[in-house]
């Protein structure tokens, strides 16, 4: 039974695609689970009316008891600037959705708003978990295997080693909660097999790593990441800076364009293509949740398709219901207890 | 007129893929230019011989006077270490092959072997240009457009804001010489368009780069590399440091095979795939020349093939026939004044 709040009014298609996206949501989750929509209540209704009207979305009318309202009567740019977001609007549907959690009376965020605002805000609302210095946007890559989790992908850019072990063991936990992994296989990203290979954080992450108590297979390479595993082994995990994954991350969303751009040239089938590469869509993901802060904050990417944002509603469901944010937090105060 | 040593030790795949790719490249490149084969005297002549017995090569052996054989007793093994190999093996193919350049009887050296003895070997050999505080190796990086150019591909893990610009100015000589630009545009990788965006290296390199005279389109991500261009524009030279860039390289290597992969579970043609992403294998695109150092140095994949060999070869002459070092050094010096 988990209680969803989506902030409506984010991401550069709202509220259409995120009210449909919840709608969509609803249609595949247990009966159990309820979606809050936060923002103008006005603007929300009747964007719902104008949904129920339509023939894809009309028989969809019975999910409206499972949907909740939330006045939020301001809204947080993604042209604002986050600290200046967070701490001048109280009342937008970001701090509004967040502060929901705070109180008790939600289990998750899900936005498709402004990516800084939302990381700041959900630190400020939420607080870190005990041992966490930094949270960290966590992504899945679609690999030749199965996905792996890639972090940081954007919120840090300069990051210490201790930080990028700090990231090792919030993936690990995503990756046992959210993909059902056991005993996920760390892998840090770097540009060479042997541990002297790297800048200088990852070569003292390298160290760090291996008396961390996890189970961390080494250095990858940029090639490892989609096959994913490395001459070790399968890997699960990723560790890197939120530049670098932020590069890798944009880099790959580009990718899939342009290879069946060059294939098309050859007058293969566009559709066939389109299908067969699917998994590379990043909307069939879901949000990238923030990891470390005390509670669930899923970001969407601002131009979230409904399916986008259904999908990331179902992954702050399955966040909730594997109780993953506390698993977090045991996690963490043991690997400061270990330091 | 160019006389291009090649290390003919070099490579997993020496010394049949050497011998080989000279003997390609000898085939296409116009009847001026000469092949010095560096290495054991003996192993090579038994190489050519083997060659010319067999039916694809049997046509080039009045190729053979455009080669010489010039002795070096000692190979540097992939496995040894850069600096002590560079000191430790005075006789090798690399040492001998870079030395032709030094005394003059050469124009330029490429190298399947060891990348970092390359690169070490390179500098003590041939010494840096003037201004040079660090040699960068530059990669053809395959778009929807046309190619770009990447630097730095993994010479250099720890980069300063200096270095950073540096490593423009060397991209621009490149991509004017090699590529044919004109007034080359230069991006910096970061993680968003806007100056204020990425760690604090690149957020001082974007200012620096704004004043250093050069055509420079301000940052580009990741998303910008396959289509070759950004909001403001087609870029032609990109900069990042070492270790983002071979994360990114190696990932772009490893791509192509996973979505065919993906696609002919769809039941796509393999061979028309194939054929389609042939601009992707690395081996159509030559070596990657290590700039910055005062001659002419071409590091080579280690599993290059015969191809990949003639075209590092190919890449070499056009080195020499444009005097890229020569430009290099001048406009290097010109930025060293303007500061």
């Amino acid at each position: 039974m988990a209680r969803i709040a989506l902030d409506a009014m984010g991401g550069d298609f709202a509220p259409r695609a995120t009210v449909a996206g919840a709608l969509l949501a609803l249609g595949e989750l247990d009966s159990s689970h309820s979606i809050q929509l936060v923002g103008r209540t006005r603007t929300i209704s009747e964007q719902l009316d104008a949904l129920f009207a339509e023939p894809d979305f009309a028989a969809m009318q019975p999910q409206r008891d499972r949907i909740a309202i939330v006045e939020a009567p301001d809204v947080i740019e993604m042209t604002d600037k986050p600290g200046a977001a967070v701490r001048g609007k109280p009342n937008s549907s970001m701090i509004v959705g967040l502060k929901l959690q705070a109180d008790g009376s939600s289990d998750a965020f899900v936005s498709a708003g402004n990516t800084g605002a939302q990381m700041a805000a959900s630190m400020v609302v939420l607080k870190l978990h005990t041992g966490v210095k930094r949270p960290a946007i966590v992504t899945n890559f679609p690999t030749a295997r199965k996905s792996i989790v890639v972090l940081d992908s954007g919120a840090n850019v300069d990051c210490s080693a201790d930080e990028l072990v700090q990231f090792a063991r919030l993936g690990v936990v995503y990756a046992e909660d959210i993909l059902g992994r056991e005993n996920p296989a760390v892998g840090l990203l770097s540009i060479g097999e042997e541990p002297e290979k790297g800048n200088a954080v990852v070569k003292e992450a390298h160290q760090l790593l291996q008396a961390a108590g996890i189970n961390f297979l080494g250095n990858v390479e940029g090639r490892d990441l989609p096959t994913g595993q490395c001459d070790r082994g399968p890997v699960d995990v990723v560790v890197c800076d939120g530049f670098v994954g932020n590069v890798v991350l944009k880099f790959y969303e580009a990718i899939a364009p342009f290879i069946i751009g060059l294939l098309k040239q050859s007058g293969l089938d566009e559709k066939t293509m389109m299908a067969a590469l699917r998994q590379l869509d990043y909307s069939e993901h879901g949000g990238a949740p923030l990891l470390g802060v005390n509670g669930v904050s899923i970001i969407s990417h601002g131009k979230s398709s409904p399916r986008a944002i259904k999908n990331a509603l179902k992954a702050a469901v399955r966040a909730v219901e594997t109780r993953m944010d506390e698993h977090i937090g045991r996690r963490l105060q043991e690997g400061v207890a270990a330091e």
